[in-house]
């Protein structure tokens, strides 16, 4: 079918002017925010119901298109962005961003994938309650998105990933059959847990169009403390003391090696170091609760001075205010912003067993410095999930040099693997990380993943060149 | 092949003490422990490492042997027990019951498929952590069974299913390969999440061999209280309050109607009505904190209070001793067993979202009332995840009658059906309840299921008759 036929045929689904064929227009749809993956598109097609979605999919079906399922488009790995062929219809869900039902008697909201994430956590807020999931992109993400990359963030050691934050999920199949999964059920255990295979799919096997989410107790009360320390492996200690003696209510625990830090301070205005001494590590701690204030904070405070007198941290700021707070938070998560301020780096996203964090980082540093004499470390990440960033910045030019970010990614993922780690923690595959994916899975597990694709998608018509 | 060939061949593997193939010896692999399901087996085989696992898995893969995975063999539907074509071959895991590796930093712990749940429970505590799958069978139950059928239990409402409890699994695929998903990660998003179709997949598509399970800080504090309601729906908005007032330390919260207690005080010694008056309805709550106990107490009173005022319970009991919060609980934990020795019973297992629960008890005990006059129902569960036993007792009789249990579940299911619910919550489908999958589920998804189920076993030899 010739692309006007195409687009006119969308066009009958969802009218004219949801259906972009301009490549300008197109333009927010086939570039990454970062605009690190270009590609093109046939068309972009900008449905509202899910009924609309399932007839642009046998649409595509019948004519034999691709289809590249698109949130947000805030992801890290080129998972939202069609390759370069122009072949694909781009299938673009911000205009399903309803929020259908809010209910704090049964703690579940119903959305569609549309819906912004940080909509959703008003939404939920707005009745009492929190939906935890929380990451730099939370103003312009959509839950669409969260959900096909199993989004992480800062919560995840208390609340845990965005696949265990639904109850429910639809998603329309690549033949444009609806699957109705949406059921806000805490127990169900009636056969294999479908929705667990879209969760985490990258748009591989099916359009994800609406989600049952869960909600939870909102803390009234809120501690937020920087920690100077002096080894990684201290932090990891103070960790397990902090969740035995103050329960799960660590909220986020942050590790952020000095180099970022002097990064922030360079390069983001209004920041300044918050304590007296340099230290080599920090460790920014959130703990939350629910009407527990005095007593939170006599615990919390109980715990540092063991930690101080075991020498575990060396230094502690505790936030006295929401203001200050908010300065402490903003350190950390200005790092992205202030590591691109300061030339390209190697990013990575790697995970490994929480108390084996130390020594991986002990080792990589010394294969990288092996290779490459005094690498610029800008290591920081979510310790309580065992989940690091750890980047190298380039040592010239403008550019990153493909060859050597490949080199350093081998050096660190080889390291990772020895720890039984993962090479993309929270990111997902997309278009960058398929290579890895060959050289670390088994093939038996390769395999498998493929024989589930297959079952799905037999044509390999959804976001091809993605995740496999 | 002939069975004393095979028999050979397995006693190669695991040795001849380990393959069993006199019925007499075979019975208690053949027969569920409640005696509702009774079998035939080719041989009982019980591997104690994962490579014997997998050399059975081949002999059978080789042979076009049907395989039974079996764990505590304690399931509720006959999910475990071989069909009665005596063609397949159980393997057993109960040998496997080494605790590998228990670490407290990490907050996990490495065990093999047959390890006893409570074994699990002990090994956790033993380095102060908490491992918080518990349910009625754990003396006897098995972690690979847990996994199979993605058990459930009294702390759900707090830490989740077993499918929340676990970072990591080894299994054998039906061909005999294994497939290691065995890490301790918080975060991995390297493509489709495998583990997530074994679990809950009662021994269909594999057997589970190994597993890393997720281990929370242990509470030190906990409060136990009996409650006495006029509604059902004053439990689920005292519930919610609870929450609001006191975050998410409620591990426990199991509604019960008053026959349920009527039958225990019965049937079951040195029993009595912990209250003064008589109410329609209770509610067993826990709560469960890291060293807050004053303040828990204090906020929990005060919620109680509130709770008197607005006329949502009419009397409360909380334990002052832990051998009075054991007596509250052996009031609940013995339903069954003082329902066993009332009589036969329709037995049920079935959820709606938390909020439906009351409307659906209303709709369901109104259906029922118009076919059969004054149903005596029994009724109690885990309200916190809209879990609820709603069983009936037979009429008359000492043999359950078939054709009335299947009328009466058709009315039940047919009412959770309405409010979106599940008619197995947490016991699996198993034998019991294929018809209702078929009844219940679409089209479109069994065939994906099926799909799935070809994808990993396409000679149908693993569990056959169960679940699909």
């Amino acid at each position: 079918m010739t692309t006007p036929a195409l687009a006119s045929r969308l066009a009958d689904i969802v009218g004219t002017a949801n259906v972009l064929v301009d490549d300008a227009a197109m333009l927010p749809y086939t570039v990454d925010w970062r605009g690190a993956y270009r590609g093109r598109a046939l068309a972009v097609v900008r449905p509202d119901t899910t009924e609309a979605v399932a007839a642009v999919m046998r649409l595509c079906a019948e004519t034999g298109t691709s289809v590249v399922p698109q949130g947000g488009n805030t992801g890290m790995c080129g998972g939202a962005v069609p390759d370069a062929t122009g072949t694909a219809v781009v299938v673009a869900l911000g205009r399903m961003d309803r929020i259908l039902s809010v209910d704090a008697l049964d703690n579940s909201m119903v959305v569609e994938a549309g819906c912004v994430l940080s909509r959703v956590q008003d939404a939920a807020a707005g009745v009492d309650r929190l939906f935890p999931l929380s990451l730099a992109a939370e103003g312009s993400c959509q839950i669409g998105g969260n959900l096909a990359t199993n989004a992480g963030g800062i919560n995840v050691l208390r609340y845990g990933n965005m696949r265990d934050l639904v109850l429910g999920l639809e998603a329309v199949t690549p033949d444009g059959s609806i699957w109705n999964g949406l059921r806000a059920l805490r127990k169900d255990n009636r056969g294999y847990d479908l929705k667990q295979l879209f969760i985490g799919s990258e748009g591989t096997l099916g359009v994800i169009t609406r989600a049952v989410l869960k909600l939870l107790p909102r803390p009234s009360e809120r501690i937020t403390a920087m920690l100077g320390l002096g080894s990684a492996i201290a932090a990891v200690q103070l960790l397990s003391r902090l969740r035995e003696r103050c329960g799960d209510i660590v909220s986020a625990y942050e590790l952020i090696g000095r180099p970022c830090f002097e990064l922030v301070w360079r390069h983001i205005p209004d920041t300044r170091d918050p304590m007296a001494g340099p230290h080599p590590w920090y460790v920014l701690v959130e703990l939350a609760a629910v009407g527990e204030s005095e007593r939170l904070r006599e615990n919390f405070e109980s715990v540092l001075a063991e930690a101080m007198e075991r020498e575990w941290i060396a230094d502690a700021v505790i936030a006295e205010s929401v203001a200050q707070a908010q300065a402490l938070w903003r350190l950390r998560e200005t790092i992205p912003e202030a590591t691109l301020a300061e030339g390209p780096a190697f990013r990575s996203d790697v995970a490994v067993p929480v108390n084996q964090v130390p020594r991986l980082l002990t080792e990589a540093v010394a294969a990288l410095s092996a290779r490459w004499p005094h690498p610029r470390i800008i290591c920081f990440g979510h310790l309580g999930d065992g989940n690091l960033h750890f980047n190298v910045l380039a040592q010239s030019g403008d550019e990153l040099d493909p060859v050597w970010s490949a080199a350093v990614a081998d050096v660190l993922y080889d390291a990772v693997d020895r720890y039984e780690g993962s090479f993309s923690a929270e990111h997902g595959i997309g278009q960058a990380k398929r290579a890895a994916l060959v050289r670390y899975k088994s093939e038996a597990e390769i395999a498998l993943m493929r024989a589930v694709k297959r079952t799905f998608d037999p044509d390999n018509r959804m976001n091809p060149g993605k995740l496999l």
